[in-house]
């Protein structure tokens, strides 16, 4: 059984994260998605609270896991037995932190290998920072993150996003 | 009437950015450079501040406005009646950074377009921060900035530069 | 009046180039797509083919031109009045290629300004030479080209593609 | 089962290869590796060829099938019941390319995923068409190839390498 | 005489700077390497811990010193009678901020070249951060740094290292 | 004594070229700059025609010597006693090929190191190439190519420059 890991910030978890994950829960046995704690950037959301919102939406992947993680990418994928990790790969600064990580992570454990796979091309230049920053200034996130996660994005700004949408949320892409 | 925005920090406008102004003002019908205040980074100048200096160095253009922004960029655009959004590009990093902004305010509003302009090769490595560090030393930033923008740096720091200037300060390749 | 010149090899015309043509063409008065004589790459079309089927595709944009040029295109902006030319930039080989050819313009002529476009992401990694190869071993071109163009692929590597298209062909993006 | 295809021209097949292919062969339960016809480079060896060499270095993998391919990889795949498609990833100018097939092969086919692996950091800079250059030249190329494909080089320029190797060929990092 | 200075913030010192070192020491008659007061990083050590731990494993070249540095670079090495700045190259992202250092500083001191060296490729994704995370985590960074290094970071992390080393440390590659 | 080798095609040689040139020759003892026969390339002047065009403008350097090479270029550097090989870097793509070559030379033989310098930013994007497009069609090349390079050019192509230059040719920036 091929155990793979997929780690990421997910502050919070948007459509090129979704993307990914459903691409590679098609690729592996088990996927677990897993929260890393960060030293450097300041999260908007908690471990838990972003835990809480990736459950929400990989809730229809019966192969998927949801954990948070403490210490070495490495010394985790020992323990939970994965011999993978994957890795979105949207553009060219992407690539050199990536491929310095693998590195990283393949001397200090050469029986884990890294796989990068590329989101869907709408969600090439996608990633959290920028949707915080149009949420927090109460523009559109809908196209970029799931329902849920626009809603307690505005909620932890404490703004009202600009148009209310009429209806129900589509899922786009995917 | 085409009217297109350059929106950027200018902390402090330097020779890349008025060349980036010159060619741009050549193109459209009016141009409004437009202080953004960015909440990242700590701005060595105030919005004020930014927004006299920048007044002080186009004055010569006659279609050129100066202004400040808040709140999404494409919103500001519409309120303007403006359907250009100009950008400076210098490097590969610029390049990717630049192409994630673009995709995310045509996602927000597909009537605004933007289009990238490549300052004279000169400039093609200057940028605001650098010429900070410089002055901070009391090195000699008079090829990077106007004059009055270099003297308001020397004082910003309380530093008087090694080497005092003999003759008037001139504008190089603009 | 504002003139500006779009320049390319169009060996064919794809949907990337023609998302470039309606953007530019929204922002100028006058758009002259001009064929370039390419001396290195050996055209699958002829320049008179090629100018027949940009034309096939262009024709409702009622300030778009179809041009072929001849000797620096420079020389060519000069002869026909414009002062900007064009180009789409869609990836990082992209950039560094197509600033040197801004710089060497500009150094040849000054008063002809380049302005970069970034055409829809679903045409960031388009480019007539793949469309070619794919065309050349039967496979469905019909996301990539008009159909116009298509069918033309198809007669001029003499085969017959894998899936006929059952409904008209529609315009994806554009 | 997971049947993954490894293509490329492998002309000759390298170290670099060597490693994506132990790599890749460990996370999917086959591994196709596929000589492409190539219609633009010319290659050095024929598919014949390339196809014993590509054997003779694999054959300690069980899992591992050599095979060669015409017309559309996407169509190939299919054939083979392969969902999969391995490719290295090595360097900033592989990178945008692959990402552009890709893409292509998506949309030509959304069932087949492409994941990408990183080749030990000694062969990221290693490719056939520098191997062959220093081949041609005499030099010695046994750190980058096996033993047999480094006879094959030699006696296919008719050459005499400058330093005969010793001892037997060592096969380093894999 | 060729002085040349190798200038960086070596918080810590790594055997990708080591690898710099040896090869600019072979080309230059003196090389001064000095530590930097980055402003903007916090540094893990002080100025006196960072030459300490410099001098401790530089101490095998004859025509190495170990200095710091206040003000501008060019301005210390006028002081210095140094001609020849040394700067490792290891992937696209330095690549453009090396050039604006060395852009800047040329226009600044004209008489002061930049050269830039290619560490080893085992090198080539080692930066003195990622090693301070993995150290922090308990990880060994015994491939990264030499074992004085590697034994200042646990210590100033307060951590014990996962697996004791059992021999003395090997220099690799240098 | 530093022996230094800048190999290259030269076909012709630039003022980028004779950048570096000026730049090394000050930093080493001795520089050969040494035309390589390139395979691959087709070039338009022959090596006897090269060799005389690049000592007819490096002539006044008195440590900087011409010739032409065979065979790898690591045997030639044992054979002139050269340790250091100069190569100029200008752009990403420059990097990426310069990083497998010097790769590659130290496997062959880790004695000779490789040194990158960068040229003035005026030539960034100069390349031969180009040069020779733009005499090709009568462009002026004065500010890419010495005065008698030039003339080389346009015979070279059995042209005639559209504008005659009237004074002598001024050495921008060298």
């Amino acid at each position: 059984m091929k155990v793979a890991i997929y780690p990421g910030t997910f502050d919070p978890i948007t459509y090129g994260h979704l993307n990914v994950i459903r691409r590679s829960a098609g690729l592996f046995d088990r996927l677990i998605v897993t929260v890393a704690r960060n030293q450097k950037k300041r999260p908007c959301f908690s471990i838990r609270e972003r835990l809480e919102m990736i459950r929400e939406v990989v809730r229809s992947y019966r192969n998927v896991e949801v954990d948070s993680l403490e210490g070495l990418l490495v010394d985790y994928a020992k323990k939970r037995k994965a011999t993978v990790i994957v890795r979105g790969l949207r553009a060219v600064s992407d690539f050199e932190y990536e491929f310095q990580m693998t590195l990283m992570n393949r001397k200090l454990n050469p029986n884990v290998e890294t796989v990068f796979m590329m989101p869907n091309e709408s969600y090439t230049y996608l990633n959290s920072g920028v949707v915080k920053e149009i949420a927090m200034q109460r523009g559109d996130v809908s196209r970029f993150v799931p329902e849920s996660i626009a809603r307690r994005l505005y909620k932890r700004f404490g703004v009202v996003p600009h148009s209310k949408k009429k209806g129900p949320e589509r899922l786009r892409v995917r």
